[in-house]
């Protein structure tokens, strides 16, 4: 019996129409499809193939033990999400040595910040992963201002929301474009590095990029308004244009 | 008779497979479709969908007036490459006022360092345009390089290879991963800013990503080869990770 194959497949930002061929094909076909999702959600990822699926598919859906709870920096932390890891590679280790193909689903593109990293690294070394690029949430993000991100020798930096605020500054200064990722809790925080960078007043906030609920606004028009998990602030790029 | 729409759709890094499902839909359904190229070459972005257009479809090729001959600090560059774009939106006007659809294909992502961002700023304001996010060719590298770009928090950086050396190595040295694009004639100078930044040793050089003819090797293994248009550098970054 030959061995399968894990596939980690990103979605891209949202809409469904953004997945690539690809992605679309694998999908369809899939007999197994795992994906993350935080205890008793449904999961972007799997909200994206809705509709999509074989009916005669079977779901290992990966539910988050820790989220927010605890803190990051706090030993706990990792040690929860390590063993987490650890079990749903053992689940799809043991799919492919039986000669089972599986799709991981992946929000945006996996090996962008993405969980599946995670899997990755603890599967490749002793089962075939193949991992298919996708289209960013930044990039779903930047289209939907509708204005481009980066031109001739324009800097991008793309940056976390939980970097210290004045690194967020400095890397703020030192950059023409920018984008932040991961705002949640650190929105004020966020902002504050954009004033001291001159940056605020050219921000803009989207909000679940390519998705039904999609908002774009000015970043100094949104106001205090908490931001949800699926929110970028971009700052474009003014370079060279003949 | 009612107005068309110019589609600004992205077609990824290469592999046809790599698109999205709108771009696929788009072009298959395509009677004009426009791209750029240089004089007397087929262009990227029209080889990607080769095979995949309509019978009927009507080509409309954009060929460059001036590319390296003439040094992008010259006046003469810009008011040539300006002309140039004036043309082709007032053909691309001409069509849609004439209630045509049409499609321009870009490579990668339309909106990052994207050609078409030329005509978008020249036509948005009279025409209809709709930009179809894309898979950016350095998610397409460094998914061939087989290793997560970015993990945790890790700050991404990316660079061209036009700007001057300094600030390449300032910047890389502020940054944990890093990309490089537009390296051509400024390969020596971009891995002699990666040695001062400490990274040239962890650095990789990936060509023709996700095209049949992809390459992926250490930069340190590249030797003092002359890197192709389609070339980018890739430093992973090695953050956070439970
Ligand atoms: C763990 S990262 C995953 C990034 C993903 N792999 C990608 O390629 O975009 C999660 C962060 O991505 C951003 N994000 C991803 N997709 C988004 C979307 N459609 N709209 C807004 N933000 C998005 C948010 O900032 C969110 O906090
Ligand atoms: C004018 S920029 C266009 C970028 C494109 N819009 C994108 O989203 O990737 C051209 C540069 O992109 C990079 N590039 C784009 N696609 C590539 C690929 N498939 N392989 C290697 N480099 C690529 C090269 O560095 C090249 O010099």
């Amino acid at each position: 019996m030959s061995v399968g194959t894990v596939h980690g497949v990103g979605l891209g930002p949202g809409d469904p129409d953004l997945m690539s061929v690809r992605a679309d094909r694998l999908l369809r076909n899939a007999r197994h499809v795992a994906f993350f999702r935080k205890a008793g959600r449904s999961g972007q990822a799997r909200r994206i193939v809705e509709g999509l699926l074989r009916d005669d598919v079977i779901e290992f859906p990966m539910e988050y033990p820790v989220t927010t709870e605890i803190p990051v920096t706090d030993p706990g932390y990792n040690a929860a999400l390590s063993g987490f890891y650890a079990d749903c590679t053992d689940h799809l280790r043991g799919l492919v040595q039986g000669g089972e193909d599986v799709v991981v689903l992946c929000e945006g593109d996996p090996f962008f910040f993405g969980s599946f990293m995670h899997l990755y690294t603890r599967l490749k070394d002793d089962a075939p992963v193949q991992v298919v690029p996708a289209i960013t949430g930044m990039s779903g993000a930047w289209t939907a201002t509708g204005q481009p991100i980066t031109w001739g020798d324009d800097i991008l930096t793309v940056l976390m929301g939980t970097l210290p605020r004045d690194m967020l500054a400095d890397r703020m200064s030192h950059s023409d474009a920018v984008v932040v990722m991961k705002i949640g809790r650190h929105f004020d925080k966020v902002k504050s590095a954009l004033k001291d960078a001159g940056k605020f007043d050219d921000a803009w906030l989207v909000e679940y990029a390519s998705m039904p609920n999609q908002t774009v606004q000015k970043l100094a028009d949104a106001g205090d308004r908490i931001t949800p998990y699926f929110a970028i602030i971009v700052v474009h790029g003014q370079g060279r244009r003949p």
